[in-house]
């Protein structure tokens, strides 16, 4: 057992005058700041009952007081569920009765989403009261967090994180991208899903302001990164592509030392196009099972390597298995990863952590290789995995390739039954022209082996895509039964 | 308990083609070198019969096979007893025994140091050879390292290092220095030291180079700074002294950014020289217990408290205790200090451990106080207080006062038996002339108040000072009684 001062109290001792958080309207909160409110709500929500190892809901907009409050119940030693405030009524009632949750702090807008006994806004505490509050230790043991995993399909589960976990991950990551005493974070992906909440962890561990969106505003990120000296910022394809064309013929500040992607493969044309305009992107996997990244590409390697999302963070490992066995280089499998930010389990799910985890090893779900060099390149998800005449074919692959074509905005490919085949690939496009006019066959008939060509062509308005702007391609799937 | 990939694996994987260790010939082994030399020492050493929890000695002067022989035991799981290679036949024999040491590696020109039936000569094996070898995992909570304090009075006592001891160093270190993927660590602090081991775990954990000399050669050391890139050294006073003379009107180039200068309070007049000379020094506070840095300076507050420590590194807590009451700001105590890079305990020395740790704060025999805004400021070790007529003298105060003397090149205070006052300080003096033509009595009037002015002179041509080169005052005390 590792315990520890609380790292809130630990960062406002070294760099109180520090900026913490910073608002788009150019709000600015020290870690002084930060560490006060955090016991004055810690102190509120004590009042409220709260208490050590409770389970203790939140849910709300990315906004200051989201994290003040993530803070404040570490304080306290509560565990926090923090939930998806896009979700229906039912799905969030699902989540507060299997997490055993004994309160929800919540944003006023979200009160009709939430039936539970014990309710507490999250503004009616008073943060200007600098009540003194003695934050409990932190043991890197504890569980910190649950996420409920987005769940594209069957039941959602509850992801523990410990402390441990989030210090091993924000460790990882600062030996992997370096560390700059002027780092600045740009977070614009929601603080409920685990992308987000690493910054949070991130920023106070390292001593660096998180720069905090609530939506994503391109033309907000973009004067940000442009004129307010982000470093860094964690993003996922949709915002990539959005911000390159923001860009122009621009070209960030060189003190924007790294655009880290996630959320899954990246359309080549994408990284091209980033690369083209010298974006210094950084290709990650991860996922909430290892609190967030959990490989990265490095600086050395991040134009030789595109594509790849590198190597698995200082210490963490990482395997390609096909039936039980670790699979040699270039040859596709399931990705396994073992180390020290992965969870120790889902919440009461005895049996689907054991089926999940063996000797620390996590069975990830997704599919990749390992290049000659060690370098991981993710293909898909297994479960999006579409099996045609006996051949493997990857929708991330077609989709990263439609990309290319020039009237094509966004595409997502799902499997659809076939009676001779098991399954075709068919494809969703968004265009500003009809699918009927883009000619599509002819150039994927240039691009990709005949079996890999999608046999339909379907024209949608918008992808369905969750809060993390990962594609759902189960929605897909459903239209396709319609 | 938290397990891992063994470290050196890790990063001979992410970093393979980057300079690991740099000597001053220009020889440079790159990571997988490093890895690949460690896992053939590995095996050589397994088929001579060390196996995991074997208690191995190593006496080395500074030198790359010292690294690579400090790996391989990690790699087989042996504990390894550096041994201070300047003891004495009658010390080192003490420790063999006291350590339960099974093997002696050791360099050839040691050899009639060491009385021990099981002696491998560290040059046999031969590196070349690039023999696999499985390493071992490494966890958290195993012992590295048994370090014997240097024990400037009483019998030595082992202290125990656990590899999370030297993580959470390491990391604590760069949260407080940052890291800059072209960082390179001068290390001329002897490995069998603390401060000098500290630097081979660092390397591996951020992938930076190592600039090894064997001896403090200053011109050497000079050279590596001005023209080899070099952006860290640790470095204790009389090192810095030495480098700032050699250093003369010029300055250092700008990518040198820190002078981590430990071992003990440095002399005002020394800092100064530095801050005018735009060395960037950093003062730490550290020992073994602690394996090594603890509390440092940081580039906020480098010249607005010179002299100061500066603050606990992440997460460590420190205290200032007298009497079991934790004294407010500006009162002079002992230092108390928590964390996980704190050790375990002394080996076999249930007792001592008892008595200087208690739930898990360290008495650390050092007196010291906290500024208004919570910086260290480091005092004097207890065991050198001199009381003269109950009022406290704290000899490093006298000492950095009267080099401030032009014609002072070095000074010892220490306590002398008085009929009267109980002790009065008495001062050694290294200088160019003698004593009485200082006119040092007057000169300390100038500085100090009257009980702390030394009531004796003495010449001598050099100070007692250990590897680590730290004042030996009870040399000095001894010289009193002859």
């Amino acid at each position: 057992m590792t315990t520890m001062l609380n790292w809130l109290t630990k960062r406002a001792d070294l760099s109180p005058d520090h900026d913490a958080v910073v608002l788009p309207d150019d709000t600015t909160y020290s870690f002084k700041e930060l560490y006060d409110h955090s016991t004055t709500m810690a102190h509120f929500l004590q009042q409220k009952g709260i208490k050590y190892g409770d389970h203790v809901a939140v849910m709300s907009p990315n906004q200051y007081r989201f994290i003040v409050t993530i803070h404040a119940l570490n304080m306290i030693g509560a565990v926090s569920f923090l939930l998806n405030s896009r979700l229906s009524r039912s799905e969030i009632a699902f989540q507060l009765d299997d997490g055993d949750v004994s309160a929800v702090i919540l944003d006023e807008q979200y009160r009709d989403q939430v039936d539970h006994q014990n309710v507490i806004a999250i503004d009616a505490c008073d943060l200007e009261e600098s009540v003194a509050f003695q934050p409990i230790s932190i043991d890197l043991e504890t569980t910190a967090h649950v996420l409920y995993t987005s769940g594209t399909t069957g039941q959602p589960k509850g992801v523990q994180l410990t402390y441990g976990n989030h210090w091993w991950n924000a460790n990882g990551s600062a030996l992997n991208l370096g560390l700059y005493p002027h780092d600045r974070w740009l977070l614009s992906l929601p603080m409920f899903h685990v992308g987000g909440l690493s910054i949070v962890y991130r920023s106070v561990i390292y001593g660096i302001p998180i720069h905090l969106h609530d939506t994503f505003d391109v033309h907000a990120i973009h004067r940000d990164i442009m004129e307010r000296g982000v470093t860094i910022m964690s993003a996922v394809s949709v915002m990539l592509d959005q911000l390159l064309e923001r860009l122009g013929g621009e070209r960030y500040p060189e003190h924007f030392r790294c655009m880290l992607l996630g959320g899954g493969p990246a359309p080549e044309p994408l990284l091209n196009q980033a690369k083209t305009k010298e974006v210094p992107v950084y290709q990650t996997y991860g996922m909430t099972e290892t609190a967030s990244q959990f490989s990265t590409l490095d600086d050395d390697n991040a134009l030789d390597k595109l594509g790849s999302a590198g190597k698995p963070l200082f210490p963490n490992q990482l395997l390609i298995v096909h039936e039980g066995e670790s699979l040699p280089a270039n040859q596709v499998g399931e990705i396994m990863v073992k180390g020290p930010s992965v969870t120790s389990g889902y919440y009461k799910r005895e049996a689907e952590t054991a089926e999940k985890l063996e000797y620390g090893w996590l069975k990830t779900g997704d599919l990749g290789y390992l290049d000659d060099d060690g370098f991981l390149f993710v293909v898909d998800r297994r479960k999006d995995l579409i099996i045609s005449g006996g051949e493997n074919v990857y929708p991330a692959e077609i989709e990263s390739v439609l990309k290319g074509h020039p009237d094509v905005i966004d595409v997502g490919v799902v499997g659809q039954t076939d009676s001779r085949w098991g399954q075709v690939p068919v494809a969703f496009i968004v265009s500003g022209k009809p699918v009927e006019d883009l000619d599509l066959d002819a150039y994927s008939h240039a691009h990709l082996a005949k079996y890999k060509v999608p046999k339909a062509w379907y024209d949608i308005d918008e992808l369905p895509r969750n809060a993390a702007k990962k594609l759902l391609r189960h929605q897909l799937q459903a239209r396709l039964g319609e």
